[in-house]
């Protein structure tokens, strides 16, 4: 690809490297300061100092924004628990795929608690991220079932994961020292061996 | 209370002992005929033979015909887990407040059954039912601290409990045979801790 056309592709939009993470930064900043409702893509497209056609061509709509990652978390869970060893226990396969999200997450501390803020003001949010949770819970059982893991027990570990993952973010997003995820994940799917041997 | 009132209360409206189960009749019945979002507030009252205005001193709207027992659902678990004996551990008390629920939907197994297909048919009914869950998760867990379990084993064992509840749910929703639903709660319990354990 010529530094030309890197610049400038012809009039249909200008190839922007970086566009999708401008965008997004953008995004969350405004939904920060006026909340999710009252922000348009106009505004967002604008903050970025991109066109709406450039919002369009990276996200279907503004909630899209928020939720663009759960493609890439999924592949990323599916994949750690195809790579866990042939050995491994079917929930520490999903603790390793639940830790590995922690570790992605870790980098992106300051983005995470925004976006977590913003989704805990809005009601409609909520219940997309608990469909995103939900369809996580199947990817993963799925691929438990993979590795020929029962339908029942494929079920109950990746629940049990999600839950731990939900509960470990929690405690990470709400720390105010330097926590670290994948550590917290760690704990938090230990205090759940703990809890359900009955103790 | 005279017998003329309980016939008859002066043109507002009869006074109608089963209105409430006569309209979830035949909500669930024309739901699972024409599908949710066809039917109206009407169609229901007009099968059920009571008026619309009826349906409303019963019903916010037609969706709230499907979820108006979480209410009646979330008092069961949290008193459940309130009388577990103090010696029962968390994921115990857990259980045995799941259990119960179980033993309460057993009675009614032909309309869990009808109300599933119909939520499983909508995305909207969906998300309305993860909500649900996610607020009965909370329940339990407030509950449990309130019997002195810390905050995180409080949420660990009732994300625990209701990912069991789901589970042993589901199974017992598509087993054609006499399934016994507490039964099912118990075996996915007992399931869960073999799980976690890492076997």
């Amino acid at each position: 690809m010529s530094t030309a056309v890197i610049k400038y592709n012809g009039g249909m939009g200008r190839w922007e490297p970086d566009a999708r993470a401008r965008l997004e930064q953008a995004a969350l900043e405004l939904y920060g300061e006026g909340g999710f409702e009252k922000t348009t893509v106009a505004d967002i497209a604008n903050r970025a100092g991109l066109t709406e056609r450039t919002f369009f061509r990276h996200f279907a709509d503004k909630r899209e924004v928020l939720f663009g990652g759960a493609g890439m978390l999924k592949e990323l869970l599916v994949n750690s628990v195809a790579d866990a060893p042939h050995s491994a226990a079917p929930i520490d396969a999903i603790g390793a795929a639940v830790e590995s999200v922690g570790a992605l997450l870790q980098e992106r501390r300051e983005s995470a608690r925004r976006r977590q803020a913003i989704i805990d003001a809005n009601a409609e949010l909520q219940e997309r991220e608990l469909i995103k949770l939900a369809s996580l819970a199947s990817a993963l059982a799925e691929a438990l079932r993979g590795r020929g893991v029962s339908d029942s027990a494929a079920s109950l570990a990746s629940e049990a994961g999600v839950a731990v993952f939900k509960i470990a973010f929690e405690r990470w997003i709400n720390e105010t020292n330097q926590a670290n995820l994948p550590q917290i994940v760690r704990e938090s799917l230990a205090e759940l061996k703990v809890v359900t041997a009955g103790k």
